[in-house]
């Protein structure tokens, strides 16, 4: 079959021919029918080889739909021909966390050497996809491939950090979401869907404050020094008291520090290379910050659901499995509208 | 000034001329701008004597806005001109509960003689209201008085009982509304406005089944034994997350307890009359059954930011004072569309 | 092997010799080292044919801990050896209850023919105990085999009770544990452990409110009109805050309706044949009423933790497998002081 | 009467008299039978001139319990002879966050000038006391005054930052407390209280941590860095679920950042003059920093209850009024015991 595959450290990706693999006891084998690229990919390819802990060479794709073509020994509750999508932080299923369905904080993963599919195991950029426990996959019905499988990272992501702030988002509130990016535009529309807060989004781009205020942002502003006051002004001087921001930067992390209220809440979703300083003389009284990571099994089920109901949905860019290398490089060129998702 | 009172047992509301008050210290006089009727006033004067434990005179009224008009010795907080909603479940401010902001569930208020305005304390159907503490006001800012009132308790009480069941509503869940009337409908547009869960009104009248469509409602079906097949059928299964029941009929209650999902909730807030068997071999397991009353102070300032959004409305009719009688009449035949709302 | 089983209804378990089972893909067979003896057991043994629906012959025994002694076709996580509890109520493992771990409240499991070990799946009341999923076993470390094993039922179901109502039971609260027998005694401890709430515990017998005052129970009353009466004085006429009823019957209910506080929770645990009457004109304003069943995964596994730490035990009686018949008939007959533990 | 002020920025605690004063309406007057004394009294009376905001003369003071000696009009609930303590936090009653008894993080007390007592207040180091509303008194009961007094801060502030923290702490987790002085033994005894976790104390007195073991902690470490490597290993490389910082100095800060499980929580409460950097790159996945600030109004009243149960108590030595600027001078030397308390 044919992979989108990384196969050595400062290459970039490449299309090749491997062989289709066969379920083990237990697993299931996926036809792919989409699989979404994302920036953070680049992060592991940009890696030096001494930082680089994913094995050669790693299929990539760590977002991923697709059909049940072929089952393991054992498996039970889906069937040959289900359409299902893929939830990628797999754990160790037996600890704590993973009984709570919680397997993106599983504290043994890394040490059993588990890892997502495209963060180590072969990923979704391929004709096929060997998935290890039918836990890990949850039925996709009638929803779209291509519209739906960014929905598993872009939409789970941004779900997980906005329900872990739902206790701080009560009706009359406010949530403030830096970047309508990717994730970020996903995110005001599951707050739109699931919360009363007022939701102001920022952007350094006109373009995509067009689109935050598209997809449900009540205001957009300009991602700047004059935001954290127009913020403290929409909000009678009280702050915000959840931000989620999907940029990570250092200024934008400064923008965060400043807007949150008291008791607030700061989840740093985006990879931006920043940290926040926290504390007493730093951070409002009561104000917690964090940086979560994609998100919990049934919440998974969750996004599919709004999608379902149709209250969230993705902007996406569609290619060919030929196309790939070309379509990570649009990704890194800030060319693609939304996210890029390949269909092999 | 003119008031609307319940002068002796078996007899009806009457418009009289009493003595303007003044504020003690500590309370806080309002020229009344609206107040809203209810039900539930209909079931105090319907009560016989031996049952009736209001006091006589009773003005009535347990929703009020207004203008604050006068200030007792010590008041701080509010001005004079300020508009503000009354919080009307009023308690003694000191227990455990009340520290809260749970004063619906003071413990103490009984044996106080602590009641809320228009239930035992004089009530919002008059030219001006006392209200005994400062921290039983809401400031109203813009919004319509004639359109806000009916929150303070038509909104309010859904609003208490939906947040109550947020663990059990997130999204892709299934929350079921019976009786799409003055509390229904709004309970409706909460259910949208807060949660992600898809709401199923019930009721027996095809005119709220529409109106419970026009607020937001998904599905709207007639209120009978039908309800459960469907409502067991759009789930696939299941059954609802949380049961809304408006009305609190024998009938409808046995739709809650047969519609209610495993570890599901069931609020009872319409005082119709009927109580459900709870248990083993009665209801699913861990679903459970509550009656809740009116709601918080903190949630209804969540519930006027709500309206304020825009997310939520009330239907009303305008009266005058001297049309009060006449204005409790037509809510006790069926005959107003939303709520009553009376102008001094 | 020697199993205990119900073989025909209306007869008793009888010990018996079957073929040792192999393990399937994704199966786990354990040795066992313990298991319980359940009053609902009796309860299963003594419905008429046309109820009975678990399947003949059925190996007994739902509490079950033991060795892993063979591993199927893909299992990976546990290796022979491995002393392990087994948590029971199995679901499908796939829908939103079971991404969460609360496969107890697995709406798919009945209409798949998913039965718990001992309740329709071969029982832990034999030599060999089929497991038919990795996730269904916690890791049991050095915890005593038969001192635990009743952990698994008896521990995890207080627990799971406890926990659901922990928002009720904050320091200063009270809790009241109707009947101090093989749950109740545990539910005290539990209460002690992870709770600031003074418990008072409720029994006819004088012997089980010796035994609730030794494992913690700050007051012991007996279980009659009158213990109303004084836990509404011991509690300044509030009320209890949860109430926990291990027996269920209509007395026992009866004093929980009219001891919980106003928003406080009732939890009827005990399966006594009761049920109770709920809503307005029944039960407290706020109050709730629900009958949960078992627990979580992630519950078993802090019950578990909450033994290691010494804070809660369970009184055993130990027998061999040929015993079991009698064992059965000691626990039908009162006789057992805690619960009946057979080590095979 | 007397009291102990602070006259001029750079003068010390100072014995003097002055008028005692009256209560205006809804005011309290209280007879103080006890005043505590804390750390941060010291860190006000070190500010610069241009840093300093609570006003001059300042009756320092913010720990208090005393008995209603007069009441201004209007007001209701207490009487005179009422023993009672003082919630500190002072906000403005009104808002949101007030509404909830989170009066600790009001954010309109600052604009408004609303102050604690002893922090802009008049304080609780003098004969008598002045209330501002009835609301911030808790009943005392049959409580000490000197063994309790403290525990309006130095219990409250611990216990808050548990509080905040439950749900990261279910049996069977760790929490680390460093720091076993004045507000981290209280804290030890907390956790003992109302969780089933693990309590690991750090500190760097040998006698402190005799005292932690004393009080209830299941081990205690020298706070040093093999601090960290232990707790990793005490449980099993996962790391501590919460991590409650009562020093917040820069090398306590970084065991705390080091010992925190994924998904885990750091509570920095001590003023220690350090910050925590926090997010990728710097955190575990999911965990979040805070600082807290004193406690609820609904939280002193179970901190209460705690102590009247005989859960927590407090170290302290006593002192006649005359003697507080010595037992200043002895507190900042390191050479109290506890806490210090005046009884004027």
């Amino acid at each position: 079959m044919r992979a989108v595959q990384y196969l050595s450290v400062g290459g970039g990706p490449e299309v090749v021919e491997i062989p289709t693999p066969d379920p083990g006891p237990g697993q299931i084998r996926l036809e792919v029918t989409a699989a979404g690229l994302c920036h953070s990919d680049w992060f592991v390819m940009g890696l030096p080889a001494e930082q680089y802990a994913y094995g050669l060479p790693l299929t990539l794709g760590h977002e991923g739909v697709g059909v049940v073509d072929a089952l393991g020994a054992g498996v039970t509750g889906v069937a040959e021909g289900d359409p299902v999508a893929v939830y990628g932080p797999w754990g160790c299923g037996l600890c704590h966390a993973c009984a709570r369905g919680a397997e993106n904080y599983c504290p043994r993963a890394g040490s059993l050497g588990i890892a997502p599919p495209g963060l180590g195991a072969p990923g979704a950029l391929a004709e096929h996809l060997i998935v290890d426990d039918v836990r890990h996959l949850v039925p996709l019905g009638d929803l779209d491939p291509v519209a739906t499988v960014s929905l598993t990272d872009a939409g789970l992501t941004p779900y997980h950090a906005i329900v872990s702030s739902l206790s701080a988002l009560p009706a009359g509130s406010t949530a403030v979401v830096i970047g309508a990016g990717g994730l970020g535009h996903v995110g005001i529309q599951i707050l739109r869907a699931i919360t009363g807060a007022t939701v102001i989004a920022l952007d350094i781009s006109e373009e995509k404050l067009a689109l935050a205020k598209d997809v449900g942002a009540h205001h957009a502003l300009p991602s700047n020094a004059e935001a954290v006051d127009a913020i403290r002004e929409m909000t009678g001087g009280v702050g915000a008291q959840a931000v989620f921001d999907f940029v990570g930067a250092t200024p934008t992390l400064e923008i965060a520090r400043q807007s949150v209220a008291l008791d607030g809440v700061v989840q740093i979703v985006g990879i931006g290379g920043g940290v926040m300083t926290t504390g007493f003389f730093a951070t409002p009284f009561g104000a917690s910050v964090r940086a979560p990571y994609w998100g919990m099994r049934s919440e998974l089920m969750e996004v599919l659901d709004l999608a379902r109901a149709g209250a969230i949905h993705v902007e996406v860019e569609r290619y060919g499995i030929e196309q790939a290398p070309e379509a990570y490089q649009r990704l890194h060129d800030g060319a693609v509208r939304g996210r890029a998702v390949v269909v092999p």
